[in-house]
């Protein structure tokens, strides 16, 4: 089970590699809601999402053990992929990442610049079978895009620097949002905030999760008390929150979150325009579903709540940009402030 | 005629209400390209644009000359309005807009945020007369969008602070590459690089305008010696460029401008996608459109070449998203490095 204290050290651990991403506000937004949110933008880590936190974690606790790989690999071919290759290039040893041959082909140049090999399969499943594979060879580690408690503590640092930062302005958030795909990013805010009350830092801050609709198996996981796994390939637009399902490791954490929200496309795609335009970020459908639950969180809340928002990651394809942009959904201000 | 020192003071002026916008580099880019470029991004400034900037210089001028009007006026529908209307509120002033009645929402919404009023008229023309009207009212001053040496002179502290920036870096620039619209950030860049070249602090630094072939008003005005005015509406993503003709403070600048680009639709499109891309931000057409002049330049240029572009801002409408996003240009690479 991942501690704060894993958390604490992953942060030592990364933060020579890692960049320290900035926040972001947008005056207009918080007029319009009557709260303060916080944008912690990890869409401007290197590789271009919050997994290469994970990633390095588990090559510098290696490197610290003296267990370095003599290679690694993985099975991905999002995120986690180019998380992987960037820190395995860190650390001087090769990277081989499967995936399925529908891999976008900026993904694929992003991945084989970060200077890993790159095997593309017909399918999913047969490129699981070949990770499986490689990962039986000696001295060959396998790293995974969430269920281990070294990438849960690597991904718990975002929320760590996140609240370090609002210390520094002198905000104690009331809230700390993220998205739930393999439950990485979610698990490691719910430990660290759990951290941060047990000692008096933070008082009744919840952490809150969104996923889509369409591919709701952490929903209906914390639901019926079991892990529940999507069936087929869910459509939605937040493709990084698509995960079959929660891991065990995940899951276990999860289970403690203190409200958790299903989104649906439209709203998906009307919160990606917004914080595009508010923000002139450049986010992935993934993270801005989490305003939605914020909303839905605030609406019933006093005003000027403030609320921490994990933006994960801004890598999208032009297929789902054209998705995202094709109905015009910045005519109407989110407008839940009555003197805005 | 605006001078570096008008600069300098304009630098003076505005820097405790005006941003210091950070440099983004893309570490793939300059993989595939065989050179760095150095993105300002202006578009991460007050109100999402640089035009802030010139307004801001205008209204602290006039509060340092004990000279403060009674209220401002300005015709724009685009990031001049906001940039207004947010500078005057600094100053207790109050601003009203003239625009024509096809001003998207967003911006309307934005302009009115920043505390200004909004006049709205069936056509462009007659939003231009009511300006006019309003204007010679006692107290009142207009504004305008680039056609002033103060607002030159604001404008130019882009160019400065980003030369600033890469100084800290140690990097000299070998080109600075910026839009042109009405040309008040080209004629910023031009007498701040003379400048810089006159002090030694930079050799042979050259200056590079980039227009839409749909607007090429000011291409058109170089070659012929006479300020050329656009006929009609022209049909670009560049809205931010397709101003009608220069003015003649910023012709005079722009004439020694020492290199400038015509730009077509599919490359305004292409170079939007890859830099939103890479950059993990959300700019404008107008200014993505300048990569593909750095492009051009560079193509016979020695490796490492050192280019900064100015990014001039982030607001964008739904439809020229929907536009931008169409077509997959993300499918192939910008490599011209033979290395790559």
């Amino acid at each position: 089970m991942t501690t704060f204290s894993d958390i604490e050290q992953a942060q030592k651990r990364i933060s020579s590699i890692v960049k320290t991403t900035p926040i972001f506000q947008s005056r207009l937004l918080n007029h319009w809601l009557g709260h303060n949110i916080y944008f912690k933008a990890e869409c401007l880590q290197r590789t271009g999402a919050f997994k290469l936190r994970g990633a390095m974690n588990v090559l510098a606790k290696c490197h610290e053990l003296g267990k370095l790989p003599r290679k690694v690999v993985a099975n991905s071919s999002g995120n986690h992929a180019q998380a992987v290759a960037f820190a395995a290039a860190q650390f001087g040893i090769p990277a081989h990442i499967f995936c399925s041959d529908a891999v976008s082909p900026i993904k694929a140049a992003a991945t084989e610049f970060y200077g890993a090999e790159l095997s593309t399969f017909s399918s999913r499943t047969l490129a699981d079978k070949a990770v499986e594979d490689a990962s039986k060879e000696e001295g060959v580690l396998w790293i995974p895009p969430f269920n281990h408690p070294d990438i849960i503590a690597g991904q718990g640092t975002v929320t760590l620097e996140s609240l370090q930062q609002l210390q520094e302005m002198n905000v104690k958030a009331d809230a700390i949002v993220a998205p739930c795909g393999g439950g990485g990013l979610l698990s490691g805010a719910i430990v660290t905030n759990a951290a941060y009350k047990e000692q008096g830092l933070l008082d009744n801050t919840e952490v809150i999760g969104a996923e889509p609709l369409n591919a709701n198996d952490a929903a209906r996981s914390l639901q019926s008390g079991v892990i529940e796994v999507l069936e087929g390939t869910p459509d939605t637009l937040a493709d990084g929150a698509a995960t079959p399902s929660l891991g065990p490791h995940t899951f276990k954490i999860v289970q403690s979150v203190d409200d958790f929200y299903e989104v649906d496309e439209i709203q998906i795609a009307y919160w990606t325009q917004w914080l595009h335009h508010l923000l002139k970020l450049h986010i992935e459908p993934t993270c801005a579903m989490t305003m939605a639950a914020v909303a839905a969180w605030i609406s019933n809340k006093s005003p000027n709540q403030h609320v921490l928002v994990l933006l994960s990651g801004g890598n999208i394809s032009q297929a789902t940009m054209s998705k995202i942009w094709q109905t015009d959904y910045l005519q109407h201000p989110p407008i839940m402030n009555p003197d805005a």
